[in-house]
């Protein structure tokens, strides 16, 4: 089962579950893909940025790949990212043999021209083998590196194993429009287009032609209500579920801090047994814990969901 | 009157209105200043990042001082932000003669370490005159320059006419907390802490000890609510008023197209004629336009402000 | 008498001569000026990146452009890269009426890919006026910048006052083989290319295609033996030549310190009255000032020119 | 036998040969290290920014180490650099098993503030094991981290395994003269200070109290003389000898090109079979070739080891 072209709905970020020692939680691993199944996604995303990858070995991030593999029955993509293209054929492959759907892709921080772009994708797809199925990240935010809509069409055109992208330019609405735009016309072969940036403007991306999202929120169940609501063409229903979430979803969107909102909540809903990272990683004060709880509280009053997590 | 660093309440971050030919619009320069006076603000900055400053030649900076000084019975901050100390000086002095209350200056986005931030503001004070009251901004997404709260500390000390922090770091509620630390502990003097960003963390911001907001979101009259809210202890209702206005906020939160979403929405509550910006700048297109229009209606349901814009 | 791609020769970068106490030496500028001219330079690039532009006035800066092109009988380039488009035209037209042949614009530090790169300059030609030459300054080590050849090209196609490269990328050769290449193709029209990074590799790039020197190296005599003895295909006496300053040259390279070394040696070149600079400024220690004076008696024993520099 | 802060001399940095197909050339491994032992290094610094690290697996990485280390019968110091500490430290451990005297640790390009730095190292040191020697690499040029002298004595206090500073920041004469001043008055330990960037400095740099260089240009051997004729205080034969190099020296040095240019070098010079780099790697032109070439016979003049280089 290899990641195509036509995928859709919301593919999660999965974090990586830690023991307070920092050695990998293999119980929370199971405990929280059982979640994710539960929560009705399409496919999860493991070894992100968010799931703290630079931080494991090559044995460990094979390990944990093998073990969501076989646990869900959706696909797996895996975020390979590496300063140089060795390691990430090392991995890529042995994920493949693992069970992966696909692998993902962020560029070096240092590429600074369209021409470096383009030419480090296609250097990357020869390195991890042209029968093996690639998202895009295109996250300028963190990366430092700005695609234009020309340079993505470039690269899907490029490399047939270009399969998705997974879009988190900021601000970015008129991006997916232009990529559609051109698909409608004929000029551009159709990439799924999932998006990032913990869904802050989710409710908007689905209506300029996204295929749904491709992010680590801590409420993967609304996300998928909304890609859901939104296909259905339930516009306001969408917006309203959203609004709901968006003051607890705008919390854990904070840069370096995210992933300590994200563990924590997940903690709390059960997820993961442990909200800890592995070092470097910034933790949560008394007082940063309190406010999620306020968002949470408040957030319990419009979405039931919430209250479970309230309740733990 | 000069600014002092125990200012608090609402500084409007003021966008500069021009006609479609690029002209300077006065009668708007003074259309927009009653409208801050009406929402209630305690003071204004203008030519900040988003009032298009390095747009503006010297003559035309000085210009929309004096208007909007005679015009309005509030403290005047100037963005006076340079990549050179003379016309840094010249501007500052030209400023503060048409009226201004004290400056705002940004870090070169060249500086690097610790020493060369703090050297960097006691070089900057020295050319505009230890008289007058300056503002650090501390804009990291935008500048690239990361001040650590010691290094605020640092300058505080250094300078007895550095007199507010706008603050802007994200995420940034610690730095506020840390700040606010040492000033109960007797370790740093007060500094008055506005903060920007739009506002999207104003909610809890006001509660970790800032003073007010020192920012342009297109709803002045809601920062002042949440302000005064805050101040009062009504969190709940401060969270309330502000969750409500949290999907439009966040949408002229976008980098690069929130002045386009801002200048839109004062012109459609009557504050400006035109919502056009001197090049380089981007627009919205129809479909954004409508995008806005769509979270304006949704707020007119829960904000009766709202309302009056959507009847314009 | 405006510049045209027909340009070709040395075209000092001149520094900006202070008083000790920072009032611009209007006498050394004048000595300064014949100095260059005496050394036999084609043209004089004022108020660039190491002539402390962004510290003067506009005022000031005009002041200097007029009495520089009121003596000098050599053409004129100004720069007038600034953050916004009204002083950057401001700056232009009084330029331009104080007696220069064209500007030079270098790129914000911001722009990020091909298309931002060539929308802003079409963007400041507009700005400044399609009547007036303007040179491109390419120089990715302090602005962050990359221009790929085919973006250059694109600058020249779009923009027909576009007329020189200012060429500092590093590493460069192959940049302009490639744009002459493109020029003997007839895939591009002829841009005079003149290089910069203190002529680091100046004996090369004469062979590479460069049409001289746009730099500010305190021998521009020897710039202009070694652009002569290329022009004659003296390929050896131009590498022996050069070989022989390179230990001072480089010395005189490093970032944020060569203007201080600079300054010294036109000092005692006699070219200025003092080393002075603006603040910020880094200055020479004795240690450094010893080293240079070291690399001076050096370059005496092979060149007589610098024989001169140590009597005084 | 471990790297200790009494180390001086030359440490060259060495190049990783492949064959044309990729794989790692063995054969030339063993040459090359014998090439640099009858050059009279001091050590050997493996898997450094030019020795093309970030493109080895792990197991490649651990082979190059086990291989030098058993045949050269100097200190090896091993670059272990890595965006996560889990590799960092595995590639530590079997380098140091495998024979390595030390590792060598570039900060992330992601640091900002002096603070961050120091917490970076401090949390290095603990992964790897305080028992491991570690040399600071400081390279802004490359890692756009900027650490002022004060940030590498706070480095050198809080971890007594911070053995040695790679030093290439640029300019970096004053920074060597600091950290000295403040060990000569007790106000810091002693660290070995060796030299990077190519030895573009290395006349002067021996004089301000460096103990020797740290980096890889094609003739080691002149390093070596170099460092020799100044602790012998022989200041003119040295710049005699290194004035010599310089031209060539300087082309080698280019950013991005000049592992091509020294691969090249130390194929004709003999030491490995092949100029080949994995992918992605810059080629020489036949131009810059024949460049090198140019250089290299202007050199052969006069040093006869660049004679040999010629005729093979």
């Amino acid at each position: 089962m290899k990641l195509a072209s036509d995928a859709r709905g919301v593919y999660v970020i999965a974090p990586t579950p830690f023991h307070p020692d920092g050695r990998i939680d293999e119980a929370s691993i199971d405990r929280m893909t059982d979640f994710f199944i539960d929560a009705g996604v399409d496919g999860i995303t493991l070894l992100g940025q968010l799931g703290e990858a630079p931080k494991m070995t090559h044995r460990e991030s094979v390990g944990i790949v093998s073990r969501v593999a076989a646990r869900a029955k959706v696909p797996i993509i895996v975020g390979v990212s590496s300063p140089g293209f060795a390691p990430m054929r090392e991995l890529t492959q042995d994920a493949m043999e693992a069970g992966a759907a696909g692998v993902m892709i962020a560029p070096p921080n240092t590429l600074r021209t369209d021409d470096a772009i383009v030419a480090y994708y296609r250097q990357a797809s020869e390195a991890i083998g042209a029968d093996v199925p690639f998202v895009i990240q295109d996250y300028p935010l963190t990366f430092s590196v700005q695609m234009t809509p020309a340079v993505i069409r470039r690269i899907a055109q490029d490399n047939p194993s270009c399969v998705m992208l997974k879009h988190e330019d900021w601000p970015g609405l008129e991006k997916i429009s232009q990529l559609r735009a051109w698909e409608r016309e004929g000029a551009m072969r159709h990439l799924a287009i999932l998006t990032g940036n913990n869904a802050l403007f989710l409710d908007f991306e689905m209506d300029r032609g996204a295929d749904g999202a491709n992010t680590g929120y801590c409420f993967p169940d609304m996300l998928v209500d909304v890609v859901r609501l939104s296909a259905q063409g339930k516009r306001d229903e969408a917006h309203d579920l959203f609004d709901a979430h968006l003051p607890l979803l705008r919390y854990e969107q904070q840069q370096g801090l995210g992933l300590a909102v994200r563990k924590y909540l997940l903690m709390r809903r059960g997820a993961i047994a442990h909200d800890v990272q592995r070092a470097p990683g910034a933790g949560l004060t008394p007082k940063a814990r309190a406010e999620v709880d306020y968002l949470l509280a408040r957030l319990a009053r419009r979405d039931r969901r919430a209250q479970a997590a309230l309740g733990s």
